[in-house]
């Protein structure tokens, strides 16, 4: 079966779909190319400052999402909206007859799957998530013109509230889905304004009700693969457009509290002050020194400071240390290093230090038979890095066998309005992400 | 002329001052106690915690007032409020008839005037203010005790606004007064809430058309004594009780600007951060090492993150310098010192390092005559100490010859409702001002 026949029937099983009628493949047109795609995305939630704030269920969002639904019709994919919100696109098996779609039978555990998320972090760049779903039709795209023979369905998806910006909870579309976030805890979840998740996405005409696990879905999905944009400058100084990856690090949040005495910072004589400034001070550096010393990652980005006078020695200083590391036993050692080193300085200061945990996330180690089968689909060559960051890929580790694939980002910098990725590597991007998707059918 | 017969003229001289008649002092009997005054103050404007929130013109501030006004009225003091609000009792001199008041001629330049403030800080102690009033009124009953003759008229007074927690400047009332704030800049003063000080004085009954210079009262003053709780531990270590102040200290503020690179916390190789929270701890340990070495205060006390989230790496970290030293010369090169060190650390960073100057108080030497002749009244043993800190006689030291008397703090906390003398301290204290204003006389 053709790309446009195939293509055309699933789009027909779909017909309820509100919004435009999807182009039918038929019509011969060729689908917007990745840069088209690119020019048409990048103006949604632009900020005046250059950063995105596509925050979930928002405006921006939803014009995002309703982009993607377009991507889906002009390709006469199989559009659906799962119970969680999470978008899907299904182009069916060509050795399957022309029924495959989101309700076929016959495929379970077979489809393989690639995308990402269209939101963003307040402020956030054009890359961390849309290039991963834009490499994914791209990668389709590719396919067809290759004339690949699907002989699995293959879908694309664009998971709901990645980044969490507005809800405070990261990947909650794929936490859902595999039931690492309850229902009832989804429904708790409310942004600044109080506005609830539910409420959300009631206003944005998907109704809350169905949220919870769907196993059925997940049973369908053979392989995961997304595509992101790397978030570091591992590939930066290598010759490698691509990578691999291997883990997620274990990470977590730790509150430490620096208690000392409020006084006068001009009369109060140095070897009399308790000044949890200097305990804090010195427990930054601190983390930083023993993260380097173990491979590991210590970052202290918020702190709070009690009265935060000019004139006044400080009575409490707390500091939020991230940290995250290559295995759990280094992450822990690190942290209670970070802390021993704070409760010395602490001593001599005359400031006591209490450390709670706030949060703790354990390792993800991606799938490693078809992390092997994706390297070797590469050419054997490309490197395999861990990050720190969370993914939907990630979430779903747990529940199918899921692989990553990172593009060089030149700066390193991400989350910000200057994260990038040169073109030609995008491009590469694409053509990796073709290669698997093809090795894997 | 004694006592009684003496005030009760200066008192009937004021009488237009509102509230109630003053006690004619004739009664005969006895002035409140030292004890007695503190039991009265101190529920004035206490809060739950303990601290004290008398600020400018508020209703705490007017209790104290109120009873300020009462004090000179049971003496039989000639009471009044000058054009900037600060209040005095003035015993007229024994030897020159019983004209002598706030009006009197022939005495220009002879008075001995001491007294300090009530306002308070927010959440400050009982003592840093009253301590000084209360003994000056104590002070003067016990040289009436002891029959002293007063060659020269004696003013008890209470500076108004002295911490400038309302209205952001301190020693308002002296500041005025000695031509150190002018009107202009008066007026244009705002408390939190938008409230000018001319509308708060106004409110409170006080005409702020009057602010301004008070040449002609400063010119009847020949010595001002201010006794203070120490705000530091330097008596602590030693058997005296009480010390003579020789200098404030320069003093100022500095904002440190720390400028690098918003990251992922998770993702960002410690070696392609800019983390501007690394510079930031190294200046507070250096800014510590430096003053230690200098003999000098610094202290960071103040800090403000960008954008202070827990899994990102700021962009920016303002820190802000308080810094003081015995001379000018130590204080600027304690002061360039931590610049350099933070410069260098910044270089090392990738960070980059802004220092604004945003205020500078130059050094005040006490007189040198007065301070020599109240330290051998009080036996010649006292230590003379200096401080760091700002008072009103700080400001009176440029127009008229100004002393200080610190009594000793066994903790050091000032400003802060653990800010505390003994009893014992607080009575020789008294004794010590009462030699003093006597040898004065």
């Amino acid at each position: 079966m053709g790309a446009d026949e195939g293509a055309a029937g699933a789009a027909g099983a779909v017909g309820a779909a509100p919004g435009p009628a999807p182009h039918p493949a038929g019509d011969g047109g060729p689908p917007p190319s990745f840069q088209q795609m690119w020019r048409e995305l990048l103006p949604l939630g632009r900020s005046a400052g250059g950063g995105y704030r596509r925050f979930a269920w928002t405006g921006p969002d939803l014009e995002c999402r309703e982009w993607f639904r377009e991507q889906a019709a002009v390709r006469g994919l199989a559009y659906e909206v799962d119970r969680n919100g999470n978008q899907w696109a299904w182009a069916g098996s060509d050795t399957e007859g022309a029924a495959a779609g989101p309700a076929a039978e016959g495929s379970a555990g077979d489809a393989v799957v690639t995308g990402s998320h269209l939101d963003s972090v307040p402020d956030g760049g054009a890359f961390d998530g849309p290039l991963g779903v834009l490499s994914a039709l791209a990668a389709h795209d590719e396919l067809r013109a290759r004339g690949t023979v699907f002989t699995r369905p293959l879908a694309i998806v664009n998971f709901a509230d990645e980044e969490g910006a507005r809800f405070g909870l990261a990947c909650v579309g794929s936490r859902l889905a595999s039931g690492a976030l309850s229902r009832q805890d989804a429904h708790a979840l409310r942004d600044a304004d109080g506005v609830t998740l539910a409420q959300a996405m009631e206003a944005a005409g998907q109704d809350p009700g169905t949220l919870g696990p769907d196993p059925e879905r997940l049973a369908r999905i053979g392989a995961f693969v997304e595509l992101h944009i790397e978030q570091g400058r591992a590939l930066a100084e290598t010759a490698h457009p691509v990578a691999v990856a291997s883990a997620i690090w274990p990470h977590g949040r730790w509150r430490f509290d620096f208690r000392g005495e409020a006084n006068h910072a001009g009369t109060t004589r140095l070897e009399d002050r308790r000044d949890p400034m200097l305990t804090y001070a010195n427990t930054v550096l601190a983390a930083r020194k023993k993260a380097r010393l173990a491979g590991a990652l210590a970052t202290f980005g918020r702190v709070a400071v009690q009265p935060n006078g000019v004139n006044a020695i400080p009575s409490q200083v707390s500091g939020w240390l991230d940290a995250r590391a290559p295995d759990a036993g280094t992450l822990e050692s690190v942290v209670a290093e970070i802390e021993r080193a704070a409760g010395e300085r602490g001593g001599r200061d005359g400031v006591h230090v209490e450390v709670t945990g706030e949060s703790a996330t354990p390792l993800v180690e991606f799938d490693h038979a078809l992390r092997d089968r994706v390297r070797a689909l590469l050419g054997g060559e490309v490197p395999v890095l861990p990050t720190g960051a969370g993914h939907d890929a990630g979430i779903l580790s747990a529940s199918v066998p899921t692989a990553m694939l990172y593009v060089r980002n030149p700066t390193g910098v991400s989350h910000s309005p200057a994260e990038f990725a040169e073109e030609d590597d995008c491009a590469a991007g694409v053509t990796a992400l073709a290669d698997v998707l093809e090795g894997l059918m």
